[in-house]
């Protein structure tokens, strides 16, 4: 089962692009899935909010799952963010992950105009029965405009085939207790909220959705082991430790402040893609002080 | 200057789909553009919200911008919608449609990620550079996710050469007070909050923004006519009369309900795009009532 | 009735405290009211949020109701505010004000507590039930934490005798809009948002319940002249000139800025009572340029 | 020090009313703070939320604090809620309750008017002069109106003397992490937030302030034991089978549930002060159901 499958720290690599031209830098895409596998996440995710995947054009969009899946070499459980404006977009990169290799493939319902409930269970019900592989719903009003309330998500988890996990980004804790209510704990859920890593590994979350390896995986998967220990105060030291990096990077942007941080590791991946913008001079500088911070 | 061409009632054409293969229908969409001219609109404005222009191709979306300005053949102004993800793909849009002869650009700051402010401004001036035609500044967080302050949008318009004219729908009428004090009433507005248009007109907008006329030229015209010749009572009337139609299109969804209700006065314009789907019956049969009413 | 009975602007006068030991000055208190109704104000309201209510003791509640009563002397119509937290005390100050001869009463649901809307309605049902004058529901979240919604209080007009008229001060105007709806325009709603006041009378409202005429009694009364007689412009021009001091006061808090500006007029009414806190230095300036460029 | 005194369950009593006149009935509050004690809980907070402190007159007041202070007769420490609209009242209040022998108070910022910083820490400090018991901060937006920032009320803990611990009800997990941050982990926070409880805990909680203690005592002070001793898994279960009545407890209102759950366990304690009403006979039933379950 996929929720066996995926458990712990679940890592979002950034899309690398070429400084010359802006395209997209797949070597460099497939050194920093190693990184991240060398540094032990328990899996990878690709083609998510930190991938940039909204600014990619179609073709840009396959070749990086593509490569992703592919470096991964199964060493660990890969699931890609599939999400579309379309429902037949979202559908064909769900089957094209599928084919590509995905243990899972991971679904926010962005959309330009609001949507009913009855609209975004039809969009989830269409990709599902597109493809073989688990759904994992992902919630997070801040970047899709929708929110998906914890009863329509548990609707969503009984009735499609398919959808059998949930990504919570509202940093809402109490969302997570009334997934754990209406299904005496049977949903797992997964917290994609940074500053709420700490509580919701307490309330019971099997893993955590987190960019935040790229720049201290270490912290990241002690927290997890410290929980899993039941060694509160190590967790809750190791997590204060950290808290202001999660912090930071959530406040500036994933995509931007993962950028500029892997830079101050000597790891370069460009800059994120127009409309965003590089992480301003004194950005990098306050980043810089809380890696220093946290790397003692 | 931009904001003498444009004012009163600038019409939203719906974007027709073809109902075997859900292809954008041309032929319909001139028909649609003629109708609204037909009916003594002020301005037509292709490839907004309810042009559905977040779910078009690139090929669609050119397709649309050239055979709408085309079908004005200049008869009145028009406004084109070119909000896009990526900067780079807004700025092509906006040279499509300048090449394309229109007379203005509408830019909403759609983004999956929270801009900066900075990030923003950076976006309308690249946009800017990029065209010698004027931009009206969207702001629309509802749908954008993204909330332009007035202070904001006054500096824009200040600084940035192009930038002249300010869509504003959040509904909220102390965003246009704001707009007015802040330029000492030189920068002109346009209300695009459907319920708000008899308020936005005594506040003294130059237009509104609507895809209302579709179904009710004739009141929507009357308002403003009504609020020019200072004849508020009869503002009024005419507002409350057509109040129903204008809260039910913003809650059903304009492409939904608008396409809905064009099919009820016998203009076929296909479905919305999914994952939008068609009105419910029961919502086909509120419409009905409510354009009935009206029409006495 | 009484909505025939009050209209235009109902002015609300503030509660002098002495400077020595903070009681209540009912002689310049006397003086306010004479000073309000010379200015040609159409009804007064003691008592509301401007008159301190909540900050003042029994006694000193029934003296200044008594004292404000008397002094109108039946010039204008007079709205006693008569909320308090428990429903006991609330009955028995409408009881007051009925006998010491005003003309309606205005109620405020405060409450500690979150109150049901059943709590709420026989809240206003017991009150009515004590008394034979008019009531006004009083809706303003703001500073009462509780929020009537407008079909909430569509009911309440018709089910419970004596509650007849609506003051909405949430500035929302389609709350106006849907009472209007509700009632076929048979409710008659008054604006209690100072920055709205434009816009609210161009939506039907009867009157304005506004502290503004203190300072600027004749520039509130010419907006509510305008607008009455059609005059759209003027109405505009005279909202806009005065815009700036209603947003001051309301952000600045009423008893605090109204104060303030009666001393810079020369009428010394005291401080308000602590927790509030006199108008800072800067403010003071602000205010000082702000009704200097109104009174030109 | 205070936080060394105040730890754990700080449990909120009731304020019983007479049946047949509504007055308070203090030989009843002296057995429920009786029965609080024999349960184990570790301090005693009268005159919160939960006892109805709004609803009652000054003198009501005086005798609910006198009579609590000694009735616990220093077998647990008592912390008492002084706040008041007014701070002339609130200084009154704190007084008596130290001459009375309180071992500290709890003020929440509660006021008509929203205040400003400024306005709020003069309240605090004035207080604070006024007595030599120590002054816990509390922060409840949701019934007072007014939210204090962790870096306003970090600041009043630096800088005003006797102000030395912090309530939050906020619910918002970050604010704990916020208060820790801006202090090292010097200020001792305290939950109030029911649902909160287990990630509170979790977070560094010194104590939880709950009502919950009248009806589930055991299960809260299991809670508290099982996080202390580093057992998550038996905190997490003791808190989902718990966490049905906490929900209940607080959507329903506490003074309004808490007494109907006391009658269901054979504890007559009156019903709650209107404008408040009993619990409705379909709530009473959940209740009930609620209650056995959580009793196996």
């Amino acid at each position: 089962m996929a929720a066996q499958l995926f458990k712990g720290i679940i890592a979002y690599p950034i899309t690398p692009f070429l400084p010359n031209d802006g395209t997209v830098d797949i070597p460099t895409l497939e050194k920093s899935i190693d990184r991240l596998i060398a540094d032990d996440v328990h899996a990878i995710a690709p083609l998510g909010s930190t991938g940039e995947s909204a600014y990619l054009t179609n073709d840009e969009w396959d070749s990086v799952a593509e490569a992703s899946i592919k470096k991964v070499e199964k060493r660990v459980p890969v699931v890609v963010g599939i999400s579309d404006l379309t429902t037949s977009n979202a559908v064909r990169r769900a089957q094209f992950a599928e084919k590509a290799g995905a243990d899972a493939v991971m679904v926010l319902p962005i959309s330009y105009w609001k949507l009913t409930e009855q609209e975004i269970f039809e969009h989830y019900a269409k990709i599902a029965k597109a493809i073989n592989i688990p759904i994992m719903v992902y919630n997070n009003p801040a970047t899709s405009g929708i929110d998906l309330t914890p009863t329509f998500i548990a609707r969503m988890v009984r009735e499609i085939d398919n959808v059998t996990m949930v990504k919570e980004s509202t940093g809402d804790i109490q969302r997570m207790h009334t997934l754990h209510r209406l299904s005496n704990g049977d949903i797992p859920f997964y917290n994609g909220s940074n500053p709420l890593a700490l509580e919701a590994f307490s309330a019971g979350a099997t893993g955590w959705c987190t960019a935040a390896p790229n720049l201290i995986s270490q912290l990241t998967i002690e927290l997890y082991q410290a929980t899993q220990a039941g060694e509160l105060q190590k967790a809750r030291d190791v997590f204060y430790k950290q808290l202001p990096v999660l912090e930071f990077i959530l406040k500036g942007g994933l995509p931007t402040t993962i950028k500029a941080g892997l830079r101050l590791q000597g790891f370069e991946a460009g800059e994120p893609r127009s409309p965003l913008t590089p992480l301003t001079d004194a950005g990098v500088n306050d980043l810089q002080t809380l890696l220093k911070l946290v790397a003692n």
